[in-house]
């Protein structure tokens, strides 16, 4: 059985990208299309439909269309809610509004889960049967492959690691969660950290102390740059060692910009780890970079699709 | 199709207790065999398999038997490690000694499974699809269904609710696992808590002042016993919204004998839980009381065996 073709359409914060993709590879360059050329949904629906037809012209054995999009997704409808940047975007019926005028299957999902199918399937996470996924951006996203299938839970809402607490006491998150992970080593927090530290430590703040610009310092052996690493991986490690307590994963997989701080945040994050995991948690655990960057979500989106055919 | 008949094995700290049961009905009284009247492993596992021959002359269809064990346990070998006040007892292979003296299918599982399923299939989890149960007692211990079955993770290690951190910076846990749940909201933790805060709030400390004993100062209106309450509900309620945010649960199930609090727990959690979780996670989330106590392991290892029939 030959792997299908498929048309990922992936929603981001400013443009959806659309690509014809046959298991992890590209088939196509990724056409983009800004979100905020568009008036609303309607027009904006209306330009991805055409992308669409012009692709299928050129590939006329795609089977399915797989669709990413971000935040809260109903599954089970095919709703997605408040898409950023687009101006009248409210609960949009998407999959019946992009069936209707293409006549293929459809699976749509959010990124997270979208990423963590993808490196279960074509990535690291590849042979593994339970597998933690988590994004760092500027948000914290997560993804859960249990007993080698996605899991999404009640409301399709599973995954949401950027919201678990690492400290009852701690920062408010956006519902009232104390102690959000996100509040601590989201992109923004991250440069905050610095900038804290940097002054802390009566040392000037760098001009980039972006976590890009905290990986370069650090890796040149800049002390409080290394510093901030050290305690990004801290609260990190907080987080995952509750996940894995519940959870009994085979693996953990890291994806996002933040990652690519590399050993920097990997080397410290697995100490810790070690150092607060019983041995039947930590003994048989992967902790991984992903291997998927921008594309993650075309791929994964697809390769749910697929699994429709 | 009848239910069949089985007969459940639960070891306990003190004694292995024994039943014939089919469903949720136990067809006998409960046997007793106290550990600590045996020299070893053999001659506890010659009298519990004297019993099972007692059990099936009575009960000649019986089809299958289910063992539950505390702490860890190797389902995929069937053997149990460090059983508690029995001695010479370590790396025993349980599940193949019994076979090979019933010739019975058995089923094997730790406590806080064999309790889930239990809620599961014939308590307060009946009908969910995704449920957290949570035991609380001296240790803290959880079980989880997720997607309809028992999730056991890499290890069979899964629902270690008790050694996830509600704080980075917290107290220490057994395995250097800051911020364990265990070490705020345990038996002797709450006692602990309640001695403190009696002290700083300058009243006489109850001679009871046990979580049984705390919840009858709380039913009478005792403001420090009603803060303690308060207090362990913060802690409950820090873990289970990281547990609900990462799982979106259609359930989460609290048994053990704290739990006995009733609504002293069970309201300022709900509340707390209310306040620090988005909607999507909050508003279909069933928060129960489990309806199985002390026969909660029996129960759920007998319906665990009679899966195998």
């Amino acid at each position: 059985m030959s792997t299908p073709q498929v048309i990922g359409i992936d929603f981001g914060g400013t443009s959806v990208k659309l690509a014809v993709i046959e298991g992890s590879e590209l088939l196509t360059d990724v056409t983009r299309i800004p979100t905020q050329e568009f008036d609303g949904a309607e027009p904006l629906i209306e330009a991805i439909v055409k992308k669409v037809w012009k692709l299928r012209q050129s590939f006329p054995q795609v089977g399915a269309i797989g669709i990413g999009v971000p935040g809260v997704v109903d599954i089970s409808k095919g709703v997605t809610y408040n898409l950023t940047n687009v101006k009248g975007w409210s609960s949009v019926p998407l999959r019946d509004l992009i069936f209707e005028k293409s006549g293929l299957p459809i699976a749509m999902d959010n990124d997270a889960n979208c990423m963590a199918y993808a490196e279960f399937k074509y990535g690291a996470g590849q042979g593994f049967r339970n597998v933690v996924c988590v994004t760092l951006g500027t948000g914290v996203g997560g993804g859960l492959i249990l007993n080698g299938e996605l899991y999404r839970g009640r409301q399709h809402a599973a995954g949401e690691i950027g919201q678990m607490s690492i400290d009852f006491n701690g920062i408010e998150g956006p519902y009232g969660n104390s102690g959000s992970l996100e509040r601590y080593i989201g992109n923004r927090q991250i440069e905050a950290m610095a900038a804290g530290l940097y002054r802390e430590r009566g040392v000037n703040l760098p001009e980039d102390h972006t976590p890009e610009g905290l990986t370069s310092l650090a890796q040149n052996g800049d002390p409080v740059a290394l510093e901030v690493w050290d305690r990004v991986s801290t609260c990190l490690a907080a987080n995952l060692m509750s996940t894995i307590y519940l959870l009994n994963p085979d693996a953990v997989i890291i994806g996002g910009g933040v990652a690519h701080a590399g050993d920097l945040l990997f080397e410290p994050l697995k100490r810790k780890l070690r150092e607060s995991l019983a041995n039947e948690f930590f003994d048989h655990l992967s902790v991984l970079h992903a291997r998927f960057g921008n594309t993650a979500g075309l791929v994964g989106c697809s390769a749910i699709a697929a699994d429709l055919l």
